[in-house]
């Protein structure tokens, strides 16, 4: 069994919005068994509308529009469905009463424009709109499925979920599932991570594997079609042992897990506090560590010392060290790391220092040059990087490794 | 002139990204004057990618794909573009040498198969990648050009707008244009600003006015189409001055502009110093402020205290004020205002205490409740905010809130 989706709007073509109603249909579409192969957009036009129908149920068993049900006259998607499937657009009194309670709901005097969106093709089926006017519909068309939903993802999401996800598993009895897991890895380039899982990548349905490089860290994603939840887990299990003993600690986490709880829940588990010293990620590194709920339990305290003189009477960098080699140096890094370590009175602290660029590099420090510097009560490691990419980029890279080198030492 | 939009990628089908590459490349070819009518996405599947590209050229055209360009197996775009226009794949010397160079600049090892993304198809251009290693193709095809960009968005925006948009617009000398300019909004709700512009939202093309609520900010986009700049940016300009005696200071900037660049902007100009002492914000304030280039010239420093221990013994924050009122008070506010300056010797102090959530709500004090406080030479002001939302969202509208105080009083 398999779905199309069509998205209508001129302005999706003119990149007005960002189209999140295909990702979000698509998910529960996988989750309930149903596969995708296809994603469309078209504009607010009859002929390409009646083209991209008739396309998609030559080659699909449902197919599912998102916009154009509004009661404007831009708003074209009923009177083409009505054209394509060859019914009169009637008007459905139950509907009209719906609409009208909305408005009734909301203290506003019923629109007359409003009454459109009660018409519909003779013999759909409609489905009540929670947070708008627009219906969805459901046209049962020969034997493939024609499921018109509103444009505004807030109206789409509660009636898929609610409505329409139940409707289409009762009526395909959709027997499999499709499951998926990401494992996440850190520390390691797309080549790097690409080579060790080359045989992985080679898997053919129903288990896959699939890489996706994001900026300082790489995804592997299981997926498994199975009959049930129970063995679609179990092979993506089997696959997740080979990644798990191939990349070991590179591994910081699953799914919806970040790098950032990550750190939180070993702080939490080994009872240890923390702060930063952060020059040139201004912040980032701290600012992630605080999107974590309940982060006041470990994190304590962090500077952002963005000059010299700052750093020496701050944190204590001696005026020395900063003109000897230049507050981007390993002697600096592991000065503010003792700086701060001192002054929050925490069991780790860990400093940044860095060229985000665009400006600021010199002869021999170059932008994306960073040092990481890390102190315990028994370690000092500083570690050097060279990022690429823009000022926030090379932000972000060096507050990855710094998360990072906590998460591997501690 | 016309393009069609091709994305390729299973992920996408699956619902495991939002596509933001179609609305990023439509707003582009939009305002080069070239119209988009469709948008695909296909998996990495041969035959469906094939079946695409030949309906995209039967009627657009320009086709321009993204995705599939890396060096793994799953990446199949470069073959079946090659096995597509029927012209052998090549191995490009001055290409192998563009993508070993990026690996030297990262000081990796060069890993054998992204050799593969040296290969690309007989008699077609490339263009560099500023910041990945697959290149663009452009492929000019008969009287078509089809262009292949990489999948991810930070990959494909420097390139599309750097090579590819002057390419089209040399190659097609496109007739009309079609320019925006977005005026963003600071301080004010989405229904505060839609009452004050109902008449604006309502004109008709060829200029049209759109609204698009953010966290923290509401975005006006014009949009005009004439035939030519010129044209295009007068009409635009008519409604800007409208909209901007309308909102006056409420306006912090335009189109690519952001809060902490307009903040800069002035700090820079008054040749003003700041410093940050953030509590719930936890670094959020002072990381926005440092993605400015240059923003050292007026940043000096901030303090994340997240502990009462830390907001007394470094920000100097009395014990008795904080056991009277609470870390979240106006009280509290002020004197860590008061505490970070002294501490940083700075023009401007400002600070932010408040409850991001989800935990951390007393009886009186609900999550969400923020306040803000800014003391300069002359002033002392602190404010009070309720936000709703989630922990991340709670800390940004805290951190807009903060920066746009700071816009409106030096």
């Amino acid at each position: 069994m398999n779905a199309e989706i069509i998205c209508i709007g001129t302005e999706l073509l003119l990149g007005h919005i960002v189209n999140t109603n295909t990702s979000f249909l698509s998910q529960k579409l996988a989750e309930a068994g149903i596969d995708v192969y296809h994603h469309i957009a078209v504009g607010d036009n009859h002929a390409r509308l009646i083209a991209a129908f008739r396309q998609a149920l030559s080659r699909a068993d449902i197919v599912i529009t998102s916009g154009g049900l509004g009661p404007t006259v831009d708003d074209i998607t009923i009177e083409t469905l009505a054209s394509l499937i060859g019914r009169k657009l009637i008007l459905n009194k139950m509907l009209l009463k719906d609409v009208k309670e909305y408005f009734i709901s909301k203290k506003i005097k019923f629109p007359k424009e409003s009454i459109r969106q009660a018409y519909i093709p003779e013999g759909v089926k409609w489905v009540h709109n929670n947070v708008g006017t627009a219906p969805g519909i459901i046209a049962e068309y020969a034997d493939k499925v024609i499921i018109c939903l509103p444009g505004p993802p807030r109206e789409i999401e509660p009636m898929f979920v609610k409505e329409l996800v139940p409707y289409l598993k009762k009526r395909l009895a959709a027997n499999w599932v499709i499951k998926s897991r990401t494992i996440k890895i850190a520390g390691s380039a797309e080549s790097q991570v690409d080579g060790k899982v080359r045989d992985l990548l080679n898997l053919k349905p129903p288990t896959t594997v699939g890489i996706y490089a994001k900026l300082g860290q790489v995804d592997l994603k299981i997926m498994s079609k199975a009959r049930s939840d129970r063995k679609a887990n179990i092979a993506i299990s089997k696959i997740e042992r080979k990644i798990r003993a191939r990349f070991k600690d590179h591994i910081f986490g699953c799914d919806d897990e970040t790098l950032e709880g990550a750190v939180g829940e070993i702080l939490t588990a080994k009872k240890k506090t923390i702060a930063f010293a952060e020059s040139c990620t201004g912040g980032l590194v701290s600012n992630r560590i605080t999107n974590v709920g309940g982060s006041s339990r470990y994190f304590k305290m962090a500077v952002v010392a963005y000059s010299n003189t700052i750093k020496e009477n701050i944190l204590g960098v001696s005026w020395a060290l900063l003109t000897k080699y230049g507050a981007v140096s390993r002697q600096v890094a592991l000065e503010m790391a003792k700086g701060i370590k001192f002054l929050a009175c925490v069991d780790i602290a860990v400093s940044v220092t860095g060229i985000a660029g665009p400006t600021g590099a010199t002869k021999y420090k170059p932008v994306g040059l960073v040092y990481v510097a890390l102190v315990t009560g028994k370690k000092q490691i500083v570690k050097e990087f060279r990022f690429k990419g823009s000022r926030e980029e090379v932000k972000f890279q060096a507050s990855q490794v710094a998360l990072d080198l906590i998460r591997r030492n501690i």
